[in-house]
């Protein structure tokens, strides 16, 4: 046995008692004929105590010489500590050591094993190992198993199986890249990994199940942005005999179940807003409601006058940015180039100062008067000492970098708070989107989204403006979920097909199983999914997926830490039938 | 709202009540002024009934149309059966329908939606959607789940975090054959799927987490044997400062507790047996106990004589056949035919009838007499009225067909019955096995495994000797869980890289991070995984793993249903830098 107890547990009630403890040095104190050693294991921290008297001159020398992370057995007796630390859970006791092995030896460590590190990410990454041994990154781990183990237990709870679906399946040419995985029995064939279980959901509605759910990885090989990772988890769930009324109650229920049990944290029924009102309020399809500053749209003021910037202007639209009126004329400027920085596109920020007094001072003072800004100040609601920040141009992109200005500013003002959880419902979703590239339509959730009712018979005439029974459940200005009612009708689905300019002979060769399943019976069903990666890290209060992923991949897809992907030996790519046209090594 | 009840929950309580329910038609019976459907879903099955004279009659004749499969939503109101059904939990009541919606309708199914199902293998997997709805599968399927919930909530229980560990990870030669996947941003690299999580479990451990577990998917590209999938699932464990004795604990308690969770049987202790023991008494390291049939070695008797084959055998070695002595000639004559099946490669097999007078009549009478074969019978433990089989000839090869005897008389004679249970642990496995193909030593359980301290010295004189302190879990003749206490020590680690025949360069190719981790303070570890298809499907009471997976692929490594995998266009092998030097079209 390599320990009676953990570092975690001993207590004042443990004095006298002989224990053997085992763990990582975190750190040595050597008074020379003393030694104290911090004992760290993944429930906490004892102190063990050498000395020249009370044990053997032998072992102290031997103490003195442990480095930071060598791993020990130590075996003694616990005894009163003499300057108690009541921060430490053990922090009334410590252990007189009689007898000490050393179990592993380590070099100095690349970077600090403490709560604040010394060592970059990339340096993390690569000693991963090493940066999970620290407190902040294995609670994330920890964590992160506690939520999923919740959501099995709730959803369990409510009938729903959890099954299994296969990774290794059939590549679509839609949506986003597919991983594929060349088959060495089926010659010159590929799998595909899934970008989501949503086909083998369905055919389970179909199949009867009723109730389904998974934790389950999916893959998409896309450019990765920032905090994507090609690999990620999805909380993925399907329902049948249900409207979407029935899967807002239970995902809400649930969310409310999590912040309960992890967060402690009681939320009031989640309020729902279309993604019409969502986009005008908050130029956003995921607002973050914990703060106000909603946009207020002055468009009809602004043009009154005879600013040509206005008049030409599709929408003019401002927020109030809370005290913003004591900003100097440099912070402003430096906030204007903020928002005109290069990357989105120049765009030009008018400002107006309301003072406390009552008065306006704004950056265009030659075209608007008092009374004018006054209409701005109540459109955007703001009050004596904020700053309105007027953006103006064609809508969607004004809309988009006007909410870009109001998360920058509500993170500087400190109002997105990690500890307070504001969820939302967002419906009604378009069911269509514009594609540039292709000049289609492509399906904003997924072909087998279901088109509003009442909408549906304007699929040929104003496609554009065809809502879906779909939604997204947001937390703190993150999309933790989304999902639809699915169509279940095989007519209604060969119509979605034609319209998203699918011939009969595609719609078949690649959703063929499905189509056929439609024949026999299909139930109707809806889903949703939540981002697990995403939602583990709003509720742990941070946003950096990264944190709560055991061994994540860099913005290249790369593992750092086992050097992945590499190049394939000859013999192995012959056995695949495969040829490399470029060259692989990593040299 | 699609449904008020589900089809499994109405009562004789819930008579006069007006219900909602939705699901399919199992089945109809029209007697012209009256229609009975059987409305079914996940739940159960609840009658309905439509006639002439209480609901009207264009409903009725609607309900004359329903076909087997249609999805159907009705409202009415639950009424007394007057010819109830106490087989059914709602055979007390049945629904007087006063609406009916046909939600889907169903062409007739290639197979019979029935417990028992008219519908072949293959038939089957290419509907798997329709096969899911009958109940055995589906049973099956919920079967799985629950396995798992109670897995996890054991573990949980006892501190295990679940760790995701990474899907694209890196490739390595050695062991069972990889999956690839191309990487695009990494140009000419792959990743490769994890056949398990076993460095990243042991990186874990070193991490500090000190109980990790994981139910995870694993792939191994291997020509696929019966009852063998591509893709298949593992309940992954690891511990740190741990002995193997507390790995056996542990995990004996979960199966313990899993077999008193799901099938409500109590199970006392579970029996050890070294490798060496389970060899000589079953010729098999995953012998099944619940019957005896121990083998009985005879080679010292049966040598004693001029019996020419005997003597020059290695070994000589029988089972007795309880009832076996009943046999006709020809019965014993197709059993010698049997031992004898050309896949095996022939072997003879002698034969002794255990008369009830305590006679004995041998087909090697003109050898052994009446004495000689008493001390066979005493040897086999065969008693009056039992046949005595006995094989003879290289030691390793007769135990292992003589094992394969066991099997067959023992399912033949009913003695591997479904509802018993009888778990072993099987321990002290050999270290190394010699492989003829490559001419080495390779690692039996995998090159991390420790050997046992006491045969550390023998790796160089007496390799094949050297014992592991590794141990399989086994549930009535199936290795269900398999596992061993780590090398922790990176001396150890190189010495048995180097005995098997790895180059320094190649260890640190393939394993180069993980003795990197070793240098930095690595606790002692030790873990076990089981086949979490392979459990379920015991705990199930059958032994094909394919009826427990929702989406399992067939003996080609394919999925019918999907007809993955499948060619890629041409386009997306450009993408990836990839040629296919063979033709990979299906037809």
């Amino acid at each position: 046995m390599y320990r009676s107890h953990d570092c975690g547990s001993l207590r004042a009630a443990d004095i006298n008692k002989k224990v053997t403890l085992a763990g990582w040095v975190q750190k040595t104190r050597d008074k020379g004929f003393m030694v104290w050693v911090d004992l760290r294991d993944r429930y906490g921290v004892t102190q063990l105590i050498f000395d020249e008297e009370r044990t053997d001159k032998v072992m102290l020398e031997k103490a003195q010489q442990l480095g930071r992370e060598f791993v020990i057995q130590v075996t003694g007796q616990v005894i009163e500590r003499e300057s108690k630390n009541p921060k430490m859970p053990t922090g009334d006791i410590e252990i007189l050591v009689k007898e000490l092995k050393i179990l592993s030896e380590s070099k100095t460590p690349p970077f600090t094993i403490e709560d604040k590190t010394d060592g970059g990410e990339e340096l993390r990454m690569k000693y991963r190992y090493l940066d999970i041994r620290r407190n902040p990154v294995r609670e994330n781990l920890i964590f992160r198993s506690r939520v999923a183990m919740e959501v099995r237990n709730f959803l369990a709870g409510k009938d729903f199986v959890e099954v299994e679906t296969p990774v290794l399946i059939k590549s679509t040419p839609e949506g986003a890249r597919d991983f594929v995985v060349p088959s060495r029995m089926n010659e010159g064939q590929f799998y595909a990994l899934p970008q989501s279980p949503q086909t083998f959901k369905q055919l389970l509605m179909v199949g009867g199940l009723d109730k389904y759910f998974q934790i389950v990885k999916c893959f998409r090989d896309e450019d990765l942005r920032a905090d994507r990772q090609p690999e990620f988890t999805q909380i993925d769930c399907e329902m049948s005999f249900v409207e979407q009324e029935d899967v807002l109650n239970i995902f809400e229920e649930m969310t409310r179940h999590l912040l309960k049990k992890v967060k402690n944290v009681d939320v009031a029924d989640f309020p729902r807003m279309t993604y019409a009102q969502a986009m005008e309020k908050y130029g956003n399809d995921k607002p973050d409601i914990r703060f106000g500053m909603e946009f207020g749209d002055i468009s009809a003021f602004a043009k009154a006058k005879d600013f040509k910037i206005f008049n030409e202007a599709e929408l003019v639209v401002g927020i109030a940015i809370q005290g913003g009126a004591s900003m100097t004329r440099k912070e402003i400027d430096k906030l204007i180039d903020w928002v005109k920085r290069p990357q989105v596109g120049a765009m030009g920020m008018v400002y107006v100062k309301c003072n406390e007094d009552g008065t306006f001072k704004s950056s265009v003072d030659k075209f608007y008067d008092q009374e004018d800004l006054a209409k701005w100040a109540d459109a955007t609601s703001a009050k004596a000492g904020d700053l309105i920040a007027v953006l103006s141009g064609p809508a969607n992109k004004t809309r988009a970098q006007l909410s870009a200005l109001r998360m920058e500013m509500a993170e500087r003002l400190g109002l997105r708070k990690a500890d307070e959880f504001a969820p939302l419902w967002v419906v009604d979703f378009p069911l269509l989107e514009w594609d540039e590239d292709t000049q289609r339509y492509h399906a904003m959730h997924h072909p087998f989204t279901s088109p509003k009712p009442e909408d549906i018979d304007r699929l040929e005439s104003d496609p554009g403006n065809v809502r879906a029974n779909a939604y997204d459940l947001v937390l703190n200005g993150n999309e933790i979920g989304g999902g639809s009612v699915r169509i279940f009708d095989k007519k209604l689905q060969a119509l979605m097909f034609d319209h998203l300019g699918f011939t009969p002979e595609e719609a078949r060769a690649q959703f063929g199983f499905l189509m056929d399943a439609f024949e026999y019976g299909a139930p109707p069903h809806a889903g949703l999914a939540f981002g697990f990666d995403r939602l583990v890290s709003i509720l742990g209060g941070q946003e950096t997926i990264r944190d709560f992923i055991a061994f994540p991949k860099n913005n290249n897809g790369r593992d750092v830490m086992i050097d992945a992907p590499s190049a394939l030996d000859q013999e192995q790519l012959e056995e695949l039938n495969l040829k490399v046209t470029v060259d692989g090594s990593t040299e």
